[in-house]
C-alpha cells in the first residue's frame, strides 16, 4: 500500500492508501458515523469513519480519537460528490501513533499572550501554517529575483563592534577579552566591502532593535533582506526595488493561492499592485499631506498615520525619494541638485502597510563621508575599514533593505507580526 | 555604446564595449604598452593599451592606474590568438572613476591577523572571491534540494531563553527586564515543533559557540542548516543526507568550475565523493581504530586526528551510526534493539575535512525524555513546550545539521575556516 501525503490525493483517487498526520478536528455523525479532518504538513482532508465499512474494532479506534492525536489513516480517496477538487476518504482502518492530551487551543477565543506562551502549538491552526507557507515563498522569491540578477549572497556577521545607525536600540554581548559586541542591525556596510569583490550582493538574516515599543509592528529580532550593487545609481537602484517587489507579488499569487484563500486576503488588492509603482518627492508627500490639513514641517519624517494617508488612495506602492538629509542616514548620497537633500527612497505599501523598503544612492566621496561621520558624533576610528572602501577604488553605489515580516503582511494581509515568523521576540517575550 | 560584464565578453567579440570594474594588477610591457587585469564581480581579463591606438591623452590617463583603482573601460575584445576560451580587450579609451591610494595588500607576503584587519579589502583577492562565489552554490544548493523535496523554511529565532546542549559555550544578551537571552546554538528543538505544523522544515541561520578554541576549525558565529522531518526515522534519515550532500557536491561541480580551478581543488576527488556513502557503527569505527593503535575506549567521542585516520582510506563520506548514549544529546533516540546506544549519526567528509553533518533519529515518548533530561541535570520547567510536544500528537521524526563553512571547506578545498565567511568572527576578533 502506498504511503502518500494530502496534496497527492487528487493522483490517487479510487487507490487504497495511507497517511500519516494529525487530527485537526472530528464530529459525530451518528452512532455508526464519524468525520475526522486529518492534517499533514500539505494539507487537510476530511475522512470519514463508517461502522459498516470498517468493521466493530476498527470503529471503535477511531472513537479514542482526540484533538490533534496523530495516527496513519488507510482507505480509498475520492472527489466530493458535490464539490470540485475537494476530496475525501473512505476509511477501512487507522493506526493510532500518539492519543494526544486534551488540546489547549481552539476551545474558545484565546488571548495574545495565552497564544504566545503556545507557540510551539497555536502555530498548527489553519491561519498560522498558511502565513508560514507564504512566508516560505516570499524568503525565496526574493532570494531567486536576486539571484536571477546576479548577485551572490554574502552573509554580513551578526556580532559587531558598531552600530551602522546609532546606538540606543542595540542589543550588548559580552565577547571575551574584546569587551563588549553588539547584535547586528542591518548588514550594509558590509555588503559595501562585498561588491568591490562581487558586483552585486545580499545578505538575508537575522537583525536586532532593542526598542521598547509594544505595538503590532514590533519585533525585537527580525529578518532582514539587504541588497547592495556597484555602478547602481538611485534611480536604477528604485528600477531594482519595483521590478522584485512586483516578482514577489506574482509569485505568492501563484504558489499560495490556497493560502491566500484562507487568510481570506483580498487577491484583487495584490494583483492591482503589480503595476508600475508610484514616485513623488518627499516635498512632494508633505504638500500632499499639508494640502488634507496634516500639520507637519518640511523637515520632518512620516509616522504610521502619515504613511496610511500617502497610500490610502493608491493601487500600488509609493516610493518617497529625496529626502532631508538631517533625517536620513550619513550614508546617504546628497543630491547633486540640492545639497539639502539625499538621494534615498523609501517605499510604503499600500492597504495601510506601512514601509516595506528603505533604500538609497551611498555617498562614494571619501571627505564628504569623512565629514558627515564627524559631524553625526560618531567614532571616525570605528569606520575606519568603511572610509577604506572610498580610498580604494570607490565606485558609484546604492543598495536598499527589506523587512521580510513587513512584507509577509502585507502579502498574506495580516495585521500583527507576530504571526509571520516562526517564535516571535518581543519586549516582553524570549519564550518559547 | 553597450555596457557589459566580463561574463559576457564572449557574446561580444568585435564589437565595441564598455566595462565597468577595478584594475586587479597592469604590467609595463614597453614606453607605448601597458597591460591590465581588469575584474569585475563576474571575472576578470587582460585589457591592453596601446599608445598608437588610443592615441596620446587617453594612454596618459593609463599610466595613472594604480592598484584597486575604479574605472570604465572602453574597446573591443577578442579571443586570445593562442589560447581558446581567453578573451582580451584591445582599449581605445578609459574613464577613471577613482585612483585608489597605494593599496595595502598583495605587495609582499602578509600574516594572517594583517590580512584579517583588513578584511574589507581582502576579500577583493581572487582565492576569496571565488571561496565566497562557492558558499553562495553551496547554501542555495542545499536550499534547492530541501524545497524540491518539500521542505518549508522556517527561521527559529536567535535569542532564546535556555540552550539545547550545554550551558558553558552560550554567548548571553541582556533582554529589557527579563534578565537574560542566550545566542542560539542550533535551531533543532524549534524546527521539532514546526514539523508538527508543516512536516518537514528547516533553518538556515547564523548559531553562536562562545568556545575559546583557536584553530582553524572555529569561529564563534557560522552558519547552520538544521532539517527535521516528521515520520522519517533513523535510516532514511542518513538517506535524505546522503542525497542531499551528493547534490551539492553535482551543482559545486557544475556552476564553480573556474574557482575550484582557480582554487587548485582536487576535482576528481569532488567526483568520486557522488557515490554511495559508507556506514559504520561506532563500535565499528573504534575496532578499527583500535586495529590501527590507537588507545580508544568503546565510549570514546572521536577527535579530529580520529576522523581524519577512519577516512583516510576512502574516497565517498562515511556515517558513523549509533552511539553510547552516554556522550550524545539528550533528545537522541535510543536504539530498540540496544537501549545503551541511540539512532544518531555524524557525517565525515573525506581528506581530513572532519565532521560536515550530525543527526538522529529523536525521542518521541514523553516520559523517556522526561527523564532523559532529569538525568542531565537540565531544568525541566525550560523544556516544558518541548516536552509539549510529545503529549500532543507526537509522531516519529529524525533530523540532522549541516555546518555551512565546514561543507565549504571540503567543497573548495580550504583549509582554514576564516576564508569562507565573509567576516570571521573568532576568539579575538570582531573587527572589522
Amino acid at each position: 500500500m502506498k504511503i502518500i501525503e494530502v496534496k497527492d490525493i487528487k493522483d490517487n483517487l479510487g487507490k487504497k492508501i495511507k497517511l500519516r498526520g494529525w487530527v485537526r478536528n472530528y464530529r459525530k455523525g451518528s452512532s455508526k458515523l464519524r468525520f475526522i479532518v486529518f492534517r499533514d504538513g500539505t494539507g487537510s482532508v476530511q475522512a470519514i469513519a463508517f461502522k459498516p465499512e470498517m468493521g466493530e474494532k476498527n470503529f471503535e479506534k477511531v472513537k479514542k480519537l482526540t484533538l490533534e492525536s496523530s495516527l496513519e489513516i488507510i482507505g480509498i480517496p475520492s472527489e466530493h460528490p458535490k464539490k470540485t477538487g475537494v476530496y475525501e476518504i473512505q476509511l477501512s482502518d487507522i493506526n493510532i501513533i500518539n492519543i494526544a492530551d486534551e488540546y489547549p487551543i481552539g476551545k474558545k477565543e484565546h488571548g495574545a499572550d495565552f497564544l504566545l506562551s503556545n507557540r510551539h502549538l497555536w502555530m498548527r491552526a489553519p491561519s498560522q501554517n498558511a502565513a508560514l507557507k507564504i512566508r516560505h515563498t516570499v524568503y525565496f522569491a526574493i532570494c531567486d529575483y536576486l539571484n536571477q540578477n546576479g548577485f551572490y549572497r554574502f552573509d554580513s556577521p551578526i556580532i559587531t563592534p558598531n552600530a551602522s545607525e546609532g546606538t540606543t536600540t542595540l542589543f550588548e554581548v559580552p565577547y571575551f577579552d574584546l569587551g563588549s559586541g553588539y547584535l547586528s542591525q542591518s548588514g550594509q556596510l558590509y555588503l559595501e566591502a562585498g561588491i568591490m569583490s562581487l558586483g552585486k550582493v545580499y545578505d538575508f538574516g537575522p537583525v536586532f532593535r532593542a526598542e521598547k515599543s509594544k505595538t503590532r509592528k514590533h519585533l525585537t529580532e527580525f529578518w532582514m533582506m539587504d541588497a547592495e550593487a556597484a555602478f547602481v545609481e538611485h534611480e536604477e537602484n528604485m528600477k531594482i526595488q519595483e521590478e522584485l517587489i512586483r516578482y514577489v507579488i506574482r509569485t505568492v499569487l501563484e504558489k499560495n493561492r490556497q493560502e491566500l484563500d484562507l487568510l481570506e486576503r483580498n487577491i484583487e488588492n495584490l494583483e492591482k499592485a503589480d503595476a508600475p509603482f508610484k514616485i513623488w518627492t518627499h516635498k512632494q508627500a508633505i504638500d500632499y499631506l499639508r494640502s488634507k490639513g496634516v500639520e507637519i514641517d518640511y523637515n520632518d519624517d512620516f509616522g504610521a498615520p502619515e504613511e496610511e494617508m500617502l497610500t490610502s488612495e493608491l493601487a500600488v506602492p509609493l516610493f518617497i525619494e529625496k529626502w532631508p538629509k538631517e533625517i536620513k542616514s550619513f550614508y546617504m548620497k546628497r543630491d547633486p541638485e540640492d545639497p539639502k537633500l539625499v538621494l534615498g527612497a523609501d517605499l510604503i505599501a499600500p492597504e495601510g502597510f506601512g514601509e516595506i523598503i528603505g533604500g538609497s544612492q551611498r555617498e562614494d566621496d571619501h571627505d564628504i563621508l569623512l565629514e558627515r561621520i564627524k559631524t553625526e558624533g560618531y567614532n571616525v576610528e570605528s569606520y575606519q575599514w568603511f572610509l577604506d572602501l572610498r580610498k580604494y577604488g570607490s565606485v558609484p553605489h546604492s543598495g536598499f533593505g527589506i523587512g521580510l515580516e513587513r512584507l509577509v503582511q502585507w502579502m498574506s494581509g495580516i495585521r500583527h507580526i507576530r504571526e509571520v515568523i516562526p517564535f516571535p521576540r518581543m519586549l516582553n517575550r524570549i519564550y518559547p
